[in-house]
């Protein structure tokens, strides 16, 4: 398969990447980092440019979304917008825009994680974002045409990333950036739909 | 108590005014129509003026909120964007501007819906924004100060509207406003935070 790879550069991205890449052909995509296509998922027009440039591909898989960590008090209403439009609306808008690139039978895999169920310190608005999209997946699936499917992949915190967070996440589990990896591509290579893949809880 | 309902004149919006009415003294708040104050969520200078209105009150519940209802092919960026800022980034300003309106040991009860685990046909966004503000009151119930709490109330199809919209709901067993009512009660003069009360399903 030909898989277009949004977030490529990041922890969960470079571990995607590397189970992907032994099976397929993988295009990678990222804001600011070092990939083969340049693209921001808060910006229409950028993922208009992304799918020109990559061409017909028969997955797109997306581990970039950020939101602003803040205690609830401090929040202001840019930040709102900002969870909204970057991983919020952003990956919808990565799907909606890409059914025309993504051949018969093809998939979506978003990024989502634990948060939307079990909530940290400073995390309402990454709560918010991740049961947004994991609800528009449930619900995308119904409607896609052309037998495309779409899945979210939902980790708790990451092995990579549990020394750095390590204060919000008290007594959770760490799971290692592999294992979410692994999901991805059960989502591209299986055949469900509307499902939000649980990693490490 | 005193009681900020916001989205009044709307068919859950009556059916619970009628509820908390008996017992609470209600001030209600609408977009377009007859209420005590005006309020549109998308505004947030419209929410504080609200409140600046309203005065300090006991208990804030919201059954208001809108968003498109279209096939996920015909969705356009105005659409998502439209359905962010109402029912989702709306309620939660309501929630955030209003915290120092509500006295202690007070509570927000947001509105929203089936949806976000059942899907039906046009319904992306709105399972998109249900999903969002589930995970939202489950995240702010944490974080919110001097014994404020927050709920959801997230009904099946009402009886009221059952009609209207019966194509889109084929086998739902549609549930009575009244009964969506009750569960606004429940949060208003309950002891939980964080919960969501489906109701009728």
């Amino acid at each position: 398969m030909k898989i277009l790879l949004v977030g490529a550069t990041g922890t969960l991205g470079k571990a995607v990447h590397a189970v992907l890449a032994e099976r397929h052909e993988v295009v990678t995509a990222s804001r600011g980092g070092a990939a083969d296509l340049k693209a921001d998922i808060t910006d229409p027009g950028s993922i208009d440019a992304l799918y020109r440039e990559a061409g017909s591909v028969d997955a797109v898989v997306c581990t970039a979304g950020g939101v602003p960590f803040r205690p609830l008090a401090e929040l202001t209403h840019d930040d709102l917008r900002t969870a909204a439009h970057d991983k919020l609306l952003g990956q919808i808008e990565l799907v909606r825009r890409g059914i025309p690139a993504v051949t018969d039978g093809g998939s979506f895999t978003l990024v989502t994680g634990i948060l939307s169920d079990e909530p940290i310190r400073t995390g309402a608005l990454a709560s918010m974002a991740n049961g947004a999209v994991d609800a528009f997946v449930r619900a995308a699936a119904t409607e896609l045409p052309r037998g495309l499917r779409i899945n979210s992949v939902s980790p708790t915190v990451l092995t990579e990333s549990a020394a750095k967070y390590e204060a919000f996440f008290p007594g959770f589990e760490p799971v290692g950036a592999h294992a979410a990896a692994l999901a991805y591509r059960r989502s591209v290579e299986g055949v469900q739909t509307g499902r939000v893949y649980r990693v490490g809880w």
